[in-house]
């Protein structure tokens, strides 16, 4: 018999991918979607690719909506995800798709987004090494409250942790440049967003170190091995709908060649079913991930510049929101991982 | 009376780009143009949005054809430049937009391009500034060969050109990454180029220090001033047909405020009519330089990686090949640096 | 117990898309794959995007390769299939995503295509509407050869066929104009579908009556019961990867309100998994339909000109082509029709 | 002496498109420039591209502020202009970008914007060929206050008006449909014009009749000749930023070759510098008029349909709206037709 799933926050891009995501899940049923502008609406007139769920109307985001379901999914603005959970049963599994219960630290919540810390969940990153060598997922199973990631923390976390687990590059001069499509900067009508404006451009935003995900970036890292992380990260949209491109650079430590750097990264993620990484050589393209939960690695060495270069490809509403929500929860119920999510991307 | 001007290759994008803008300049009036298969075709079959040219056909590509001009411009394939100019006239102003005659060392064209050196010719970046505080443009005034820059040189070398020159920034653990249009990789009919391949995806090439333009950057970093360059350079291709956004940055020397850090810039390019340095917590898109001759740089100073970020957007057809030839060759004939060239780029 | 499926031709866009879907059809199970010149090669290294078939590589395509399978779906150029297939049992399902068997008249065959005709098999479009009331879906039951229709003809026929079918619009007056994406032109090296042609602008092809979808659009509207069939028919590739808008009108025949019209098409799809009339005043967007099989068609009656607007949204390589194959293939092995089909469209 | 001028509107996409040809514009000088909410703001922080103009900053759109210059153009939206208009001198020549001076009858607005008409002023469609032979342009010589064309009634006008003056096509049973970029639609921050929306997509718009170019085009169709037009109209967002690539088709009247039907558009068009025939067979693409002032026309005859097929490609803000408004006023004060219009356009 299926658990019942409420979305709330569900008239977004990300609670449209888990809504895409949990059609074809086997165990969860959405019985319950909610929104705020949209409440009363029907789905599919905000999500009009969903035709699985015609049937269903956007309710007010209350606690009481949500009450009453075996599994939550909040996509909700960051700020408004701790009240409406701790209105919830403890006994409900609550993942959370926002940035409120991310971060390990007060004051780094309090420097980024300026108002109170709503606490910390376990950290929805299932493949992330931790420092005495374990995954992240022990810390999942049978949670009942989880924090997925964010998407871009995902992709430069993946890239880089296997180098700082294995001591092979320094994070205290790494740099990220992030080629992002546009589905991440939400749903929010903005000029600066308008198709107008980002068609046949490149442009950059958050420059400079102010980038909200660079303290759970740096948390991450830490959490793997490293001392202390200075990190210089600039994303870049680009005109694609979809997908991050991380690529990062750090110098390398010590002397290694080309195949003992790459594997290091086929070590970490060997058994890994959702991470591939790519063979010597070649290098990830965010098509080949589109719609997908995949993690694709290229994994290179500059030698004349001493660097390692690490290049990943997500699909940011994939496994960078929706993908690593799901799976997350997958872990806490005990099913197997890979339920409902796709491994492989829409390309062309 | 204008001056009589050829331009050979101009079948490919560089080509076309050129004839584009010399269709506005006042003072030189293409005759003749070359191409190798498309000899005998209208110049119209090929470059359906040239209407200017609407009475030229494409002759072979010799040094018959190409003498009897005042100016040829070249944008043939590497190595088949040297041969042609050798036979035209040293009296000819020649500007090679291609590849052949940039390097200053024959070991780095050896290693990089696998072929006999062609030679060095004065090179066409008016604004680059040298170590002794002069510019590039004292060697062009009254040169009769000069090799324009490679694109991704001229994005990475005006970003951190002032910040080397100026010692504020470590030329020894450079970063670059170049958000790319699919136009610089020419009109070669290759599978990885196709539409299909490329609309909606990032991806990366030339990773790991491959990449052709690093000698070229870095023999124009040491000549602003580094005494050494070690740089990761990584161009990924986005879904647009022209522009580089060059992301680039480096370790802050000592100490500064971000003022500081960017009035490096301003001075340095305070006269230059083609780079425009954009206020404090700006940052320049590719889509505001879409056929134009203007260089937007934006620099930030990112305090807690302790790197400087400079990012630049350059037409890759406009500046980054075509303009510079133009401008170059304005330059050495003695004519207002401007003519022929917009400032203002197409946007949206 | 899994069926075998061996896909021929699958280094294309076609067979990488039957892939994808196939990877996910509980009961048919791919066991080879073949191509041309990428025989020998692994699969992932021309589809990096379909990591559950990491284990498979390219074979020969022959009919010794294919023959033992239970499902053999043909992804070949035209003119490649009937040989092939002549070759296998006829206990064996072979499913054409090709055009060498949809034509019924051989004439047409000639006209358009310029060879011999290789024969008419079943034509895989389980929801069209024939002349009797019935559904194309009857033939294919138990068929053991299927024609998969083209992806053009798809969008054209099922946007326009119940307007036929209940006499509401006159077929000799009908245009049709296409907004495509470039996978609909193949995965081969050709100049005019490089990224820097097609991003930025929509170009016409095909134009005048020339295409080879035309004669089959005939015979599908002919089936529905159309006496006669006139068509003007334009495809306009725009800067997209997947997708094809089909905008058709035709004249209304007597008098009608908009309800009644587009009444037409709910009464003639009403039971159709993936064939979504849209509500009055809405029209589809090819977004909405990305990799999935779902058909989204919209009705409007411009009382003004007279004239009925259908517009369809497919995605060409889903229902445009692999969605179909496999469709057909599930009718004609007695599943469920909708077995790995999904209907769900990725967006945004 | 230039000519002083101002701009009003100037914030908008049509706004910075007339600033962008007026810098190159030899006899008019741009000195002062209006909006609405960015009044005060600098002209180059909205539009970063127009570095001509880095010295002006936005006014208020008033009459006094618009008073004193030889020429005011009017980029405002629907409803503004008339009030403006009505306080400036009669002898300064007011170009309205807008639509409230474009249609001469007061119920054809009424129907279609449901607020009381401005008033007619010449229509700035220099090539408009007249029922008597004639063309636009002569109205245009000395006129001071001028309605620039709609850019979709430009692509449809100029594609049609040779078949329906020469008696060769229907204009009773026309069909129109237009793929168009989205600055079309405005820099309004629209959810649906957002580029998570659009990109990769193509979504139709205004369908059944409802286009408020519609009067606009039968007006300019019925100066041509045409006794009644029916008009089905269908416009296509796709992703890209400019371009209308317009299909416009209808019955051929009596029998014609194909060369026979061509020739009409040639001997329309055969002296103007903007409009370009392209050769039997071809047809144009949006990229190849992209910044310029160009039209270009292609025309088939698709004999089995019995439909010509005419295929007309502009850039929706130039020749759509800035372009024509330029080349109108050029008009009005005795210049050089061309002077500051691009006939290139910047491909690829």
């Amino acid at each position: 018999m299926s658990l019942s799933v409420a979305v709330a926050g569900a008239s977004g891009y990300a609670g449209g991918e888990l809504l895409r995501l949990l059609a074809h899940h086997p165990e969860l049923e959405v019985r319950t979607v909610t929104a705020h502008a949209n409440a009363g609406q029907p789905l599919v007139s905000v999500h009009p690719n969903l035709r699985s769920f015609a049937s269903l109307t956007f309710q007010e985001t209350t606690a009481e909506v949500l009450a009453g379901h075996d599994v939550v999914f909040l996509a909700l603005p960051h700020g408004h995800s701790g009240g409406i959970a701790a209105q919830l049963p403890e006994s409900t599994l609550v993942v959370d798709a926002g940035a409120d219960h991310r971060l390990e630290r007060a004051d780094d919540w309090q420097a980024f987004y300026g108002t109170e810390h709503a606490g910390t969940w376990p950290y929805g990153m299932p493949e992330l090494i931790l420092a005495d060598g374990g995954r992240q997922r022990r810390e999942l199973r049978a949670a009942r409250r989880i924090a997925a990631p964010g998407c871009n923390a995902t992709a430069v976390t993946l890239a880089a942790a296997p180098g700082i687990a294995a001591g092979l590059i320094d994070a205290t001069a790494l740099t990220s440049v992030l080629a992002v499509g546009s589905s991440g900067a939400g749903r929010a009508a903005k000029t600066q967003l308008l198709a107008a404006e980002l068609t046949g451009s490149a442009a950059p935003y958050g420059v400079g170190g102010s980038h909200r995900h660079l303290p759970e970036i740096a948390q991450n890292l830490r959490a793997v091995g490293a001392a202390e992380v200075r990190h210089s990260f600039t994303p870049v949209l680009v005109p694609m709908t979809r997908g991050i491109l991380a690529t990062v650079t750090a110098p390398l430590i010590g002397e290694a060649t080309p195949e003992q750097v790459r594997s290091a990264w086929l070590t970490a993620y060997g058994d890994e079913r959702f991470i591939h990484v790519l063979p010597t050589g070649e290098y990830p393209r965010t098509a080949d991930v589109l719609g997908s939960n995949s993690v694709h690695i290229g994994v290179g060495l500059d030698e004349a510049a001493g660097r390692v270069v690490m290049i990943a490809a997500i699909d940011n509403l994939g496994k960078g929101t929706a993908g690593a929500a799901v799976q997350s929860a997958n872990i806490a119920l005990g099913f197997d991982e890979q339920l409902g999510l796709p491994v492989d991307g829409v390309a062309p």
